[in-house]
């Protein structure tokens, strides 16, 4: 069965800063996207900031299964109420992987609670992302537990999160810090993927294991079918499944809900 | 030590309904709040809705250790800015206690990042309130593992709640249903307590067990002196604690967080 | 791709008493079994107490992806190496679902490390078991959020597990009770599901939506191919990964591990 | 209220080897016992594994409320039916402080339900114990959210351990490796503290905040007064406590639990 995968870009770092145009020369978006779309089963549409309603209408949050979202310069620039939508839909079932600097996207905090604040420092310097969790579906073809990148941002603890439902990577970092780099929640019906690496001055999104980490993420988090949905409103139910003992004369005329 | 405690109360449907104003003719907030002065260690003030600030002026929160939360008919009075303020609080270390139909408060929907739905009935059932974790200190004084009330408004799942990092209850209800009634998270510094009977119709904060219930999460919730506290931002480790093996030159221009 | 499942059944009751024998004359475990192999992707066997080695040699062992687990008047005939061996292919990779008095079972309580105590009744009364989870892979294709078995052994809180990973149901009985009925943890790299309903005495197994969730949880906890794998055992990393400073003169005469 | 401390420790090392002995000349839980007697609240004794019973007789037992456990080179040599009540007493509500090597205790194997494998490497090397849950009792008294150790034995993921129910602290090491060093779960009625730090050739039980993490997770993990208990048993509820319309016969000639 095919994923319809939205890969959702902040898409400004690129168009103001040269080290940034040659790494990624059509952007970060596509470095991602351009991976997925070797796999068949995945039906890939990339959207950015800058286009209309961010690029993310109605029409294609409803025809998204996955997205996946980076941002950092331009949290602000996200409308209110674009956020609020994906978030929603996040909570019916779509599923969602936040990456690197999108730790402070609105959609993030919204559905953690939290600030999600951390420490960071731009030094180039080595990450190795160690795998906690063997057996999961995140880790398939990885080569080793240990993701090496050379030259990274650090980011370190503490990480201003929810405690995650599943924790599937921890970074060190040459500097001395460590983090908790692949985390995943359930929020109503759908699951979030939180990954680390993707400093957009280094060439993170071409790195191997970085983009099957990302892929694999996408079909973790996918909505299944057939399942029991997220209802997404509080039903009164009346009359009981069983039978109540009705002595007390109940006050119907405070309404609720 | 003591704890400074504000019950919170939105304190309308007492002004409004006959019944509710004789099962509480001082308000819910005084029910809850006269149990809790029984004990020298905790300092007990209340704040409604209807106060200047809804009570809560940034003195009042920078004062309190423990905020108790009831909401119902008129969350949506409730300005956005005080409760993001009250969130925020609890991120920073406040303890939070959200009561009954207090799960659909502004406050609480930002800490969970969930709709926070639910099923409801009102037909005066049975309620029956397991403890489902022995040993948990919310637990103190209970005669029994499950505390029974004889007519409570139904909540019914699924609740629309993150996983909760601690489950403590859990509710079997005449007609049928199931709940989560007793969940814990902590979100940043601070823990948040869910804690469910309590409509307005009924004398649930009568019920010793419940106000036993009630204090013991205060108790619980309430910040620890002396422990390292949250960090509200994101710092620039600079320079790094370990040495770093500058390879790469970093582009200082593009500035971040 | 194909999941080798081992339906394992302790196959006592059938053989001893008539009521049983009439509900399942070839057996619990055939009725579970019968409904798997409608599944061209499940290829199923079953292994029963009585057989040498309960049916569990490490030939077996090693071609079970999933096994299934049913005992209740006999686990104390099943060989203490036998389930250990069981619990340690769990750790490996292998999944494992245990069904209603497998909470007994040596193997469950070996992985749990609690003693998995409960409260109990004979009394055929209704069971309600809720989805509290929606989204979640093992409700695939139930036709409501709760499914109803008009008669059913009780089991009651407090059910002494760990806290699991994921509560997936939750039961409310005729009597009073409840109960999480349906939870899922990791131990090591593998999977395990526990799931209430199935007393000897009703036709539980003849539910189509128990036999649904049953087929559902064999899939979820199947192993993932190509996934960083368990490791059983604890290397010494030398020389190290990254350089240490070596001011300290290590004692090499202690040797550990 | 006081906590009655059991501080048992192998004490192999101290006798056998001289660099031991000299960091440690009255063995390391007199190191952790005469820190611990500090606290006039804290009662506080020590066993030893050469000790009739492992000085872990029904009496010591029944009297210790928090039990600490160090051990390396012989946790063979400890009695199963000894680590038996050691796991069942925790259950049944007493706290237990693991701590270093003892993540192959029997006792601690038996509560956790894996194999506890980890990494290692004895390279003097420095180790950084990262706060990444601020606001936790645990913390109390740190001076910073890292705790710096210049000379440890090192420790690494993937740490054979089911997910905690909550992860303390981190640790980063010199030589590449991250490790979850404080972890806590509950098992029945009782909690468990894992901490990392204590390889036998280094003074960390000299390190204050070494020992100040002990002294908190003491604090934490003791029982609570007055709380409901856990019940060690399986019980049959009957009469049930509602009333259940007995439209099927039960047949009572199978007996169970």
């Amino acid at each position: 069965m095919s994923i319809r995968v939205t890969v959702w870009h902040e898409y400004r770092h690129e168009k103001k800063n040269k080290t940034v145009a040659e790494i990624y020369p059509k952007g970060m978006h596509e470095a991602i996207a351009s991976h997925l779309r070797k796999s068949p089963d995945l039906i890939v549409k990339t959207a950015t900031l800058d286009e209309p309603e961010h690029g993310l209408t109605d029409e294609v949050l409803q025809n998204t299964d996955v997205m996946t979202w980076w941002g950092h310069m331009a949290h602000g620039d996200v409308k209110d109420e674009i956020a609020q939508k994906v978030a929603q839909r996040v909570r019916e079932g779509m599923g969602l992987i936040v990456l690197h600097s999108g730790h402070y996207a609105k959609v993030f905090k919204l559905l953690m609670g939290t600030n999600c604040h951390l420490k960071w420092r731009e030094a180039a310097e080595k990450e190795r992302i160690w795998v906690v969790n063997p057996g999961h579906p995140i880790t398939r073809g990885l080569n080793s537990d240990c993701i090496v990148i050379d030259h990274e941002e650090m980011y370190g603890e503490h990480f201003d999160i929810p405690e995650p439902d599943e924790l599937v990577f921890v970074s060190w970092f040459e500097g001395g810090e460590v983090f908790r780099s692949g985390c995943v929640w359930k929020r109503g019906g759908g699951r979030v993927f939180y990954f680390r690496p993707g400093h957009e001055t280094f060439p993170s999104y071409h790195h191997a294991d970085v983009l099957k980490v990302i892929e694999n993420g996408i079909r973790y988090v996918a909505p299944q079918a057939g399942v029991i949905q997220y209802r997404n409103g509080s039903p009164n139910i009346k009359p009981s499944l069983e039978p109540i003992k009705a002595e007390h004369v109940v006050d119907e005329s405070i309404h609720r809900h």
